[in-house]
């Protein structure tokens, strides 16, 4: 069931994402895999300079700039959450200086210097943040809503704007369960609280709210709503814009408490998608009303081989346009034929060897291979499996056991471990994702991949080696997620390699018509990419929507817009 | 299948919503509700004055105030729309002067005097509509947009606001198909498309949007995105807010496409959702991309008695909450014991004598009656049926025959058309909704009814013959929708009357904690509840949004907020 993985909130280190595992070396798996396909040795990659070991303390006094905060502001912001905190230490400023983005952690790691925000300041109610964004105003300070800090986007880098100094707004303190309705199926947190302690909690009543992106063991809710987050389960919970009732926010010119009157509303546009999404640019999201499921007591694990990505895709397509309810399955997981090569390969063994064979005694040579996870109670995710399997083998799929969707799901939050592991030995890895409709998917996805492989193999330093693997993992009726994994030797300047990739493959989602962000948010990373998708008109609504509630342009300035 | 019903768009009359029909006198079990439950004899009842026969002919050039546009303000108009057509005549002018709201009704019935625009505009082009808001702007004209005129809340009443004219922009001439994309199940229409022509064109190619409301046959795809419409099927196919993909405006300062690359998009908020449910205030909507499903190609029936609507709606909330994917019916209708018992009377008949016995047989004295329509192919729909029927046994529905489901389907247009015939004798009846989460249903239900009776009972002239029934007719996880239909004797006021009744409803939804309009939307009837809704901070949004797109106020004025 994976259920430990819910049930502990891991504290991230302020270098990467992973809790320190000093055992945490890389498997025999990925090892062979970074030998054989990517030539790269790992033994001989680890070197001294940019991509070393983590540092094992962070900046002290002498390396970080002074806070810009008076005296008087501090006494302000103090006065402001009487049951709070407020920390000016390196330590603390530090662990409120960047998200999870791949760049940061490159600049953390070298002891590039970082922005950091002037103060952070955790507030112990929710009452107290009227007052803290009421002293921010006064005294012209940004601030930062800041969560789980899991943003790979750079959704909470300490930003001040116009402002003389910029604040991290620590949320997660206020982490209570305010309300679970069992005859509703609703339940309302204060919006701090990490996704472990969400399902802790709901679990305690037998409910889940199957909301479990690759982010959860960090993240919180508030931040969820924040950035329209789409857990690995969306296919069948939906994401977190279907998932929210109610929401409240509190604005630098008041509060905003939207939904929760009625399951659906005719009352005029539905307001409560203008706060989900918002990324802090509007206010601080305080509380969330979420819609809950009994927890499920059985899943059923299924995988399939189809001879290319594209069959794979037309067969997803089949199950969720002409299948009935629910034949999807709640975890749907389709890889490249990159992606599967690279995840056999790690896996490696004789049963790896058997499924290869069999793979090919079928006709399928460069196998796309299909996971997914039927969740529910009793007999029924068997038997939701069983109707998915029948349209599946008729579009072509064969079947490869339950062992990958099994072993998926007890590995499913430990890429960004690996990705601090890769980093460490000099080998630049990170994901980038987007959506389009099932028309465009095959071409975005072979463009968005030629974008990828393009940049990498046109750095400074010549080709390096790399591999590019992609994998669909939302569907919906009308189209579907694209999701990349880029792994490359890391050049002499591996922010500039990462920008340069991440550049082109913005360029190629936006050419192919497809979304720039289908569920990491917007943030700095995509700002300037905002207005092609939304175009100017939408980015003037959200320039009016902020002026109106934040007119002296406090909260989270330089996101999103 | 109840398929003539769109494929047909038959055309209003200016006093009332159902096409002339000479022949179309009540039925006889309708004349025996009226004399043994409510007490008015029908023939006796009819009467001259206000509510007489519906008036022959609109009212002519001495009838009408002049149109208040200049000779350079028509020409300008005239110039916007090259292959459309505009008109001043007294007959255009009243056929765009009102929705179909009770209200309006009886004036145009009485010859009282209505507001009227001071032209129709009905372009021949989507790219002409940015001319004719230019011309409305340079000249301060308000713009009206108007589709098929069926909204019951005043959503199209010609109010010139701060301006010198009004024009009603009838979008009826932009009605085609632009995209069936089959592959993604998406249609692209023009937004002045009617109902029964979505489903005729979409039919061609084996299709169904299953978004039909009562309105259907006037109304527009554009009208139901502007009013964020539920169709009766909304259980199973989703609101509009839910199937549209993608939609497309025209506003004062430019257009604003949104949606339509990807399924799903964490690029900020989804200001798709800002643009449905507008109701005109910001602009005109041009195009809808909406998701589209396979023609059912089956029917499966069923009708389940409770003894009371409170256990009706707890089996209903079992089916939703704990059924299946696909157990709860397409079409989800729950009536109440006074509903039941006046649908049951105006049957009549020797098989409804059996069914009340049957019922009283197992201790159901009181019916509250379930309706279901699972649509699907093949045998899908009766398997679903019987997975539900299993959830409605065990929470002590019994068995009524299919009959009663067949027959509301047959009959599901039908109402409108009652409410014509029996104004014309002098019965007021009108209809109001609400929606509620489970847990504030039942007290919901109870409060509003009673508020409606309440205010029925205390008119000047005393306690007026009356009957007040209501429905569940769209299921959530979370809650449920409340719809209810008010039938009395008329008093010699009627409109005093009915705003007694709307005013009294409107005050009970809001203190049971509901929402104003589930899918009526807020036009003219509901803007005071606005703020009471969504905050004073949420109306500030929508105003900003409005200053920002629609600087001058010209998209249609008095409305929503």
């Amino acid at each position: 069931m994976a259920a430990d993985i819910t049930e502990s909130v891991p504290v991230s280190p302020w270098w990467g994402w992973a809790p320190p595992t000093p055992g945490g070396a890389l498997s025999d798996g990925t090892l062979a895999v970074l030998a054989e396909h990517l030539g790269i040795d790992a033994v001989a990659a680890r070197r001294p300079g940019v991509l070393d070991a983590a540092p094992a303390t962070p900046p002290g006094d002498a390396d970080v700039s002074s806070p810009a905060l008076t005296e008087a502001e501090v006494a302000a912001l103090g006065a402001a959450i009487p049951t709070g905190t407020m920390a000016q230490d390196p330590e603390s400023r530090v662990a409120h200086a960047a998200g999870k983005n791949t760049v940061d952690l490159l600049r953390q790691r070298a002891g590039a210097p970082l922005a950091l925000p002037d103060a952070v300041v955790r507030p112990g109610a929710r009452s107290e943040i009227p007052g803290v964004l009421a002293a921010c105003v006064a005294h012209g300070i940004a601030v930062v809503p800041f969560g789980g800090g899991s943003s790979v986007v750079g959704g909470v880098a300490p930003l001040a704007g116009d402002h003389h100094a910029v604040v991290a707004l620590d949320l997660t303190g206020l982490a209570e369960l305010l309300e679970l309705n069992e005859r509703d199926r609703t339940a309302t947190f204060e919006a701090g609280v990490r996704g472990p302690e969400v399902e802790r909690m709901l679990a305690e009543r037998g409910y889940t709210l199957g909301h479990i992106p690759q982010s959860h063991q960090q993240a919180t809710l508030g931040g969820y709503a924040a950035t329209r987050s789409a857990g690995q389960a969306s296919t069948g919970y939906g994401a977190i814009a279907e998932l929210i009732t109610a929401i409240r926010i509190d604005t630098p010119t008041g509060p905003l408490a939207l939904g929760g009157r009625a399951p659906a509303s005719a009352a005029g546009p539905d307001l409560r998608h203008v706060v989900i999404g918002s990324e802090g640019t509007l206010g601080v999201i305080t509380e969330v009303t979420v819609a809950v499921t009994p927890k499920p007591t059985a899943k059923a694990y299924g995988a399939w081989a189809f001879p290319s990505f594209e069959a794979g895709a037309e067969a997803v397509r089949a199950l969720v346009q002409d299948g009935a309810a629910g034949d999807a399955p709640d975890v749907c997981r389709l890889s490249d034929e990159e992606e599967t090569a690279l995840t056999l390969a790690q896996s490696g063994g004789r049963q790896v060897e058997l499924l290869r064979r069999w793979l090919r005694s079928r006709g399928i040579e460069t196998p796309a291979l299909l996971l997914g996870v039927w969740e529910g109670s009793g007999a029924e995710p068997k038997a939701r499996l069983k109707r998915a399997r029948r349209i599946l083998r008729a579009h072509g799929g064969v079947s490869a056991t339950s062992a990958p969707a099994a072993a998926w799901d007890r590995g499913r939050f430990s890429s960004p471990r690996l990705r601090d592991e890769l980093l460490t030995i000099g080998v630049l890895v990170d994901t980038l994702e987007t959506a389009a409709t099932w028309t465009r998917l095959a071409d975005t996805h072979t463009a968005v991949a030629a974008a990828i492989r393009g940049a990498l193999e046109s750095g400074p330093q010549g080709a390096v080696a790399s591999a590019v693997q992609g994998h669909v993992s939302h569907v919906y009726r009308t189209g579907a997620s694209l999701y990349y994994t880029f792994i490359a030797k890391a050049e002499d300047d591996p922010i500039a390699q990462y920008e340069r990739v991440k550049r082109a493959a913005n360029a190629a989602i936006l050419a192919a018509g497809a979304t720039i962000t289908h569920h990491h948010a917007v943030g700095t990373e995509h700002a300037a990419e905002l207005p092609a998708e939304i175009g100017e008109q939408g980015v003037r609504i959200l320039r009016a929507v902020k002026r109106e509630l934040d007119p002296t342009g406090i909260m989270n300035p330089g996101k999103l817009i």
